[in-house]
């Protein structure tokens, strides 16, 4: 097997790395090691990171005078998989972006016959296992800290990004503090990611705004929203807020939003098609008048990535299963008015579902006083 | 022209999203309008960011019930495009990410003729206009503010992601506060990115870590970094610095650094190949017998992204020219010691280079007391 792909080389050996313009790949073979092909910068990084990585076999850099690919042929020939079969997760033979330019793996190993494994490891990752579901199970915990920080620091006059940057050096420094030697992020720079992303007043209604440069005014909704690094896995926390006394169309907003999601939360059970998860919150939008302002399914599955498999969409016919995580965040939003989306994460059990995250999901705890 | 790269999309129009699992792309046809086809949740961000993207076509949400793929397929039917020719930098029809599977847009639009033109934009982007110059210049006004912060909140017995989380939400007040209503981060929620990620102490050996649990420790040898968006552009800006007295070890290896910079400082000149600059790095650390400990080139484009062309590169025999914008970052790393390495931006102009980052570059000057 020849992946490319960072997410599966984390998901199989611990190791993670700064993807750049320089190729990388880690090597499975059938018998032999397990062998990293990456740039010299990474060689004493891997050790230190797995114990998983067998070899480390480098190039020195991008892009060369005998470019990585070649570099990677040479190396696959070293290994006596020149005339294999090959199981590999994108064709060219890198992941590598940023400008990187080069032919196909394939091309400098014409003897080998490379198999299309795209959907190997991805698919591998839609149900969790017990220890992914604890690391999850502790990011809600740091996630819940750095919303109860965003909720406390928000106040009229202020800037969301303030807020967020305070919140989130915040709950960063008591995290390390509580978890000592367990405190272990394992693929971000820092592990807590807190804000708004600009989800203040009218701006709330663009679900991926990025920052807006007005400060937080009396009558806005905002959203706030959390995810933590824990050995490499997030969960996702999200709460719709009002600063200060909520509006009757607020209030209303708000409602419909909970009861989408209250809807979705009793249609999760194992066997379920996750389609019939999104027809849930569909059907109470559409019963409030208000489908037209809703403009993103229910939720998608999480824990390395931000998103990933099972998508709760309506065009999704495949069933849950005990161990997928999910982000439950139905919403509804308009235009120079606003947004409303809580979301959190849900584990399906065999019994039906467990809510990871933990905030107050009520309007009365989320007024921001 | 088809395009999907998002930094190509931003580059062209100055519209900038996050990039998910859901297709986009931006269409630019001949006769007809400039065009974004892509998820709903995008359709009223559009027009809050940009002018120049006349029309906005959209589908539901991915996977969908008609995939996104079959609406682009339509929506360029619906163009009049079904039949000519397209240049295209992603066969696939799409730069979608995080467990996103579909055929590709050839598939659904078999009578028009697909080109590839993956370095079309990118090859635009090389050499740099005065205003993206301009903003890259404004970018190392602040890059510079948070390294000098880095260096102040930098002592014994702190943790260095807790330097650099104080540093980062202070530098980014403060600009905020000086820039006023010119302040126009683009492209990333928080403008300032600024720490160590962990590079202190032995953890330096390693140029790509991420984090390390363990406090600075006077002696240390630490890095400090700052990138800043500006209108959607960054500079970038490292130094190398000691905390209390260096030892003999550390002075000669900042000394043989700095000397490699400075002979790339003096080969930067329009017409000299980027090998050349590559090599006059190589020839310094070669003399002072440290090659051994080189596991880098010299430096990379930057701008829009972190690295881009053109690269400073043994193996990379393109010329200079005037409006290229670089880093300029030699070396050297021993495992289980330290690594050494400044970083400075440098545009290249008619009369040869200007240092665009201006944090002092000496010794004496980056000592931590």
């Amino acid at each position: 097997m020849y992946l490319t792909n960072g997410t599966s080389m984390f998901y199989l050996t611990g190791y993670s790395f700064i993807s750049t313009e320089r190729p990388a790949a880690l090597i499975i073979p059938l018998d032999g090691k397990i062998t990293f092909l990456g740039p010299r910068l990474e060689k004493d990084h891997v050790p230190l990171e797995t114990k998983f990585i067998e070899e480390v076999k480098t190039y020195l850099d991008y892009p060369g005078e005998k470019h990585p690919i070649e570099h990677f042929a040479s190396f696959l020939k070293e290994m006596g998989l020149a005339k294999k079969r090959i199981g590999i997760d994108n064709k060219s033979g890198t992941s590598a972006m940023w400008g990187y330019q080069g032919p196909p793996i394939g091309k400098k190993l014409p003897e080998a016959k490379f198999v299309d494994e795209s959907d190997f490891v991805p698919s591998m990752r839609i149900v969790k296992s017990a220890g992914e579901i604890e690391l999850i199970r502790e990011s809600c915990k740091w996630a819940n800290l750095s919303v109860s920080l965003l909720q406390e620091y928000s106040c009229e006059g202020l800037w969301d990004a303030a807020v967020a940057l305070e919140a989130m050096a915040e709950a960063t420094m008591i995290m390390k503090k509580a978890l000592g030697p367990y405190y272990q992020p394992k693929r971000r720079v820092y592990p807590i990611s807190a804000g708004f992303r600009g989800q203040i007043g009218e701006m709330t209604a663009i679900p991926h705004s990025m920052s807006t440069k007005r400060m937080i005014r009396k009558g806005d909704v905002i959203i706030a929203e959390a995810g933590v690094d824990v050995g490499g896995y997030t969960c996702e926390l999200e709460r719709t807020m009002i600063v200060g006394e909520p509006s009757a169309k607020q209030k209303r907003y708000f409602e419909v939003m909970i009861s989408a999601q209250e809807a979705a939360f009793e249609a999760f059970k194992p066997g379920v098609k996750c389609s019939e998860v999104d027809k849930a919150t569909i059907s109470v939008f559409k019963k409030a008048g208000l489908i037209h302002l809703v403009p993103h399914h229910t939720g998608h599955g999480l824990g390395l990535e931000d998103h990933e498999p099972p998508w709760l969409d309506i065009g999704n016919q495949k069933p849950l299963s005990p161990g997928m995580v999910v982000s439950c965040e139905p919403g509804l939003y308009e235009l120079g008015f606003g947004g409303f989306r809580h979301s959190d994460t849900i584990l399906i059990t065999e019994e039906g579902k467990e809510q990871m995250t933990y905030y107050p999901r009520d309007l009365e705890d989320l007024v921001v006083r």
